[in-house]
């Protein structure tokens, strides 16, 4: 059981992993508490190749000042050496009494620390705020298990499945709910990803914004797939983040690219064309789906060829949720089958993946 | 102020309104109340040529023995001669006290009745389950409305607006439970609609069907409209109700037609083409959209030309609600400009519209 002092220590663990960048690494965070329940130190990670929250901690005590003390940590110590040595093992040569973690280490490679901790005689205790510490996480654990980031694929659409009317007109299809909706999520994401032929349409700049059209301050880096240019004056080009360009429509390969870069959540909002390429290819993870109470009918649909030559194809999805936003329709939905292997079947991590803690 | 014993006449003479036929005319029960409040006489409506529903109900009673007593009627006393008199006479001479009526005649030309009963010396009470009455006639008071059977437009679909694979296959995008609920709906149509193409496609039975496949109690009568031929032995020639023919494209026409054949309601799911053609001539008044949640994309769209050449264009829809089914949704909707008057401005009711009691 872990005491009320140690659960708190595992909250103020999570707020300290949340100071940490969203990158190649998970973000952890972990706090030392002396056998009286004082903390004694704070730490977190702060990317590859920096030291893991554990050690980021210790190192902040003088020799000897941890023994017998407890570290409360958000993810299992690492038994693993990467770019830095397994946390485990600094945990055992600091002499801590006892360790707690929130959440088991979802990689092959980095997994056993616990066992390693308790075989040198360190009381171990688990399962405190897992909920909250995998949910910080979730990206990144997807990265492991999938190899790729999580893909968020959104289209706004007329009810009858138009992207815009017959001439090519669309503003505003959706309300300014959904648009704000839209922004929010895009801040959530490490990369906004368009099409060649719809930056070179719309001009959009891929920033995520409040209401007013001020720069929300978390920023998605936008990516630009496709062949033809883009113009030097594109608005996309002004991003306060340098856009990524692939002149590719190898999208397995962009998105292995971009979670070698530390990118763990992109979000497709790039056209008609690239939308159903991704669900075409089996790489959309969530879709959303913002549904105007309007009909259109004509040629500009929000989604073309998604690989469904006839109904035993269709692409089926689970509805996660259906939201009203303004006079719109959100359908948050995932694809019945994606091709990720569930938490039972966890692969090895990529090397570089070497996990914090 | 009306009586506990009137409450409940008025809620039996809706129970009788409800033996008559949807038609040309409205439905309409009466109940005559003997001063003490004893039930002396009730009566219904059976259909246009037949007399109103307070007539009907003193017809049973001997000569001299309304007189003193208190008519419930569900509708407003007409004040209007059709085929029959007007009712508001019928009371008068019958020498009724007291005439306790739910809903105000709706139409310029039978609408009256109540000023003439009290210029009759008599109590005249109304607003007595307004609402129940209204509901139970609100087809017919559409139809004076706008001169056509109200119009429903149902359809199918993926998410993403198909209507079916590339290939054409698409039994079934929705599942059972939306199906059940279409073929409740068509039970409460006088008229179900459905184009020549997709007769011979699909030869669809165009009946309302329980799940296990058995025939409901209540069955639309089919209507092809179109110029491309039904075969012999096309499924809807063995409907048990005999089909109707319309060789042509004019879908007014086709309304105002039903509606002299007394078809109150319309529900059109006869293929893209001509849901289309309703929304497209705003000939709908009630949009059904059975949205699965898979996707298709593909040519074989679910609406095509709804006339919105740009998107100020639009047809804009009030959604109504929107209903798990299943896994799928059901989007119940209406164009914001229906074209419809509001009850503020009806207009005179058509001649052989003369509406009950």
């Amino acid at each position: 059981m872990a005491s009320a002092v140690e659960i708190d220590a595992m909250r103020r663990a999570l707020q300290l992993a949340r100071r940490g960048p969203r990158g190649l690494n998970p973000q952890v965070g972990a706090v030392i508490l002396s056998p009286a329940g004082e903390i004694l130190a704070e730490g977190h990670h702060r990317g590859a190749g920096t030291p893991h929250a554990e050690v980021d901690a210790l190192s902040q005590l003088s020799p000897g000042a941890a023994r017998g003390a407890t570290a409360v940590v958000t993810l299992e110590p690492c038994n693993h050496t990467g770019r830095t040595g397994p946390c485990a093992v600094a945990l055992i040569e600091a002499g801590v009494a006892r360790v707690v973690y929130a959440l088991d280490d979802p990689t092959d490679a980095a997994a056993g620390g616990a066992d390693r901790l308790r075989a040198a005689g360190i009381d171990v205790e688990t399962r405190i705020e897992t909920d909250a510490a995998r949910s910080l996480i979730a990206d990144w654990i997807h990265l492991q298990r999938t190899g790729r980031p999580h893909v968020t694929v959104k289209w706004a659409q007329s009810l009858d499945g138009r992207a815009a009317a017959d001439d090519g007109t669309s503003q505003w299809i959706t309300g300014p709910e959904a648009r704000r909706d839209v922004h929010a999520r895009r801040a959530q994401a490490d990369a906004i990803v368009a099409g060649t032929g719809t930056v070179r349409a719309d001009d959009p700049a891929l920033t995520a914004r409040a209401a007013d059209g001020t720069l929300l301050e978390d920023q998605p880096r936008p990516v630009v797939i496709g062949e033809s240019e883009t113009a030097p004056d594109a608005a996309v080009r002004r991003h306060p983040r340098e856009p990524l360009f692939y002149a590719t429509h190898d999208l397995a390969a962009v998105l292995a690219d971009l979670a070698e870069q530390g990118v763990q959540r992109v979000f497709v909002e790039g056209g008609p064309t690239l939308a159903s390429a991704f669900v075409r290819e089996d790489l959309a993870d969530e879709l959303l789906a913002y549904v105007a109470p309007v009909l259109l009918g004509g040629s500009r649909l929000a989604l073309g060829d998604v690989g469904v030559p006839s109904i035993d194809a269709a692409r089926r999805l689970t509805v996660a949720s259906v939201q009203p936003l303004g006079d719109d329709l959100l359908i948050v939905a995932r694809p019945v089958e994606t091709g990720i292997r569930s938490p039972e079947t966890v692969p090895a991590a990529a090397g570089e993946n070497e996990g914090d803690a």
